[in-house]
């Protein structure tokens, strides 16, 4: 058998949806999970497809109040015009991220640069997804959270004070290169599901990528008590970036985030920060040989990549591609495991299974 | 003899400020440029100081038309009013970027965020003492800058394409740690005057820093030919986004960029980025056990460097303790050496000499 099955996207997004429905979830909440679950499949994000995504909720969200369905943003009033203020209220990660970054839009095509804030959040699942549109859309985009857990030891500590916190950028290049250029990382050298997988092969882990109980250097995932930054102090401090804007907009300890904790006025939640620059508002508008903005960033995109670079690549490639093997098949793809996952999912909820046997092979 | 000297704050900024003017600059230009060599001094950022600041102006600067003294700041036309769009005509860039900061500090107070795009630059020198001084007036501030030669290899290829681009974070922490947090590094895991301190030391670089000229990794100073960035891929992409930002906003090829080229329309320019953020802004108002968005803020970096992480450090901490020790001795030190390399400048400018016998030590 082939490694994937292509399932159609409607297919997909129908479970999925009815999948979340079936949580509490309001059509539009469950509709924006189901869209962001099928875009990571499609990009061939497998950490953060609909199976893991329900898998989450069920861990951390609505089944335990982590998160909340149905519920509404407020807007809080803000006296900044390019800026918002969001409390969650624990929402659906997916539909906070993508109302925010269409918000964000908004206010960069007025302002040049917009920013929204958002407390009381929950899990979003993959940054790169929501800075991905916007650079389709033709905007830079940037996204920033607090991970649930602090898994990750700072930069000459011992003990795991900060989340895995990552950063993603989203660049409008379809234009330049094909695809929108996606950085978008955890600030951990490696993720802790990485040293679960590492456990199971019976492999080690770099050096200088986690610690043990200790708080010792180790590269045997078997006594991997924590993780340590990517890059030494570099990674480190933009760890740190994260946890600040946690500070500032209104998350509280990092070390009882995402924990349960019966303090009366404390808070456990994550956050979000979203930023979105219109490419225009920082245009110098005078580019070498009367070149374009476009034309100008894949001159220096090009330059970057030659020079006999024909092996380095571009953040998103990876993705483009995927996302292309995916579209050429018509479908999402899953291996016949996960597709066998979302027919335990289907026969839970009274749905028809998908026939593996009449499924395309990608 | 002592390690360092202490040269009274007015007689360094006199001295530095008649050697710009010296050289054509206006005593604006002068004497910002002497503010900033004498911030980075006070902090211990003996890299950037007034000495290598002339010295990078004579090699690269008034003397060859890589910087322009006495020109003009063009503010181009925006339709977005959060931000701006400067042409900088090669000016000095120190005064550059103090204004851009100041300028987007404004904006920060009316939009909560503010951006500043500035093309046909020359080197700002030290980005964390631009960030350090909006922080120390409240305010979030980051920047980044293409460097003026391209030395770093992308991820994965061979030849250097990619400039040294350095980040400067500042937050607002002075009320929350005793200092300003300032996040500031190159992209490159080491810069190249560390190899050339290497090569004199008889020492290697650590694996993974640097290539020779087949684009082979190396540990041999003597061998480098360039170098890699920090962290992998993920330092690739924090390289790539302020190349990224130097397309958009107007500078040319990478690898041409500070060097001597002939051909008509094209530039060799470099590019800032600067963006101001109000903490007011990003506050989402509901902070555990009633705390305000400071002492949340405290708590959050409590709990990070405490559970016995008492050796990690916060960014910056350095810098603030150059800085403690500088104005415990009254001035800014430098080494006996380096007093004597200011006595030259002052013999050249027919000023008297520092009476090294008389100054105090440190």
């Amino acid at each position: 058998m082939s490694e994937f099955l292509v399932i159609p996207r409607a297919d997909h997004d129908a479970l999925v949806i009815r999948a979340y429905e079936a949580r509490g979830y309001s059509t539009d909440e469950a509709t924006e999970g189901a869209k962001l679950a099928a875009e990571a499949a499609r990009h061939g994000i497998r950490t953060h497809h609909a199976l893991k995504a329900l898998h989450l909720d069920h861990l951390f969200g609505s089944a335990i109040g982590g998160c909340v369905p149905g519920a509404e943003i407020e807007v809080l009033p803000s006296k900044f015009a390019a800026s918002e203020r969001w409390n969650a209220n624990k929402k659906l990660g997916q539909s906070v991220a993508y109302r925010a970054i269409d918000r964000a839009i908004e206010l960069a095509d007025k302002f040049g640069i917009g920013q929204i804030a958002v407390d009381n959040t929950f899990h979003y699942l993959w940054g790169g997804g929501y800075v991905m549109e916007a650079a389709e859309r033709g905007y830079y985009a940037y996204t920033n959270c607090t991970s649930t857990l602090a898994e990750v030891v700072p930069f000459g500590g011992k003990f795991p004070t900060l989340g895995t916190n990552p950063h993603s950028w989203g660049i409008p290049t379809t234009d330049v290169n094909g695809f929108p250029i996606v950085i978008d990382w955890a600030t951990s050298t490696v993720a802790m599901g990485r040293v679960q997988a590492l456990k199971r092969e019976g492999k080690q882990l770099p050096p200088g990528a986690a610690v043990d109980a200790n708080g010792q250097p180790t590269t045997d995932p078997h006594q991997v008590a924590a993780l340590l930054p990517f890059g030494g102090h570099k990674g480190y401090g933009m760890s740190l970036i994260n946890e600040i804007f946690g500070g500032f907009i209104g998350g509280s300890l990092p070390t009882i985030r995402g924990r349960e904790v019966k303090t009366p006025g404390e808070k456990t939640t994550t956050v979000f920060y979203f930023q979105v620059i219109h490419p225009d508002a920082i245009s110098g508008g005078n580019f070498a040989h009367g070149r374009s903005q476009t034309e100008n960033l894949k001159a220096v995109i090009d330059d970057i990549l030659g020079h006999g670079n024909d092996k380095a690549m571009l953040p998103g490639q990876i993705e483009a591609d995927a996302r292309k093997r995916s579209d050429a098949a018509g479908g999402i793809l899953f291996t016949p495991a996960e597709v066998a996952e979302f027919n335990e999912l289907a026969t839970e909820l009274g749905l028809p299974v998908w026939d593996i046997s009449k499924l395309q092979e990608a």
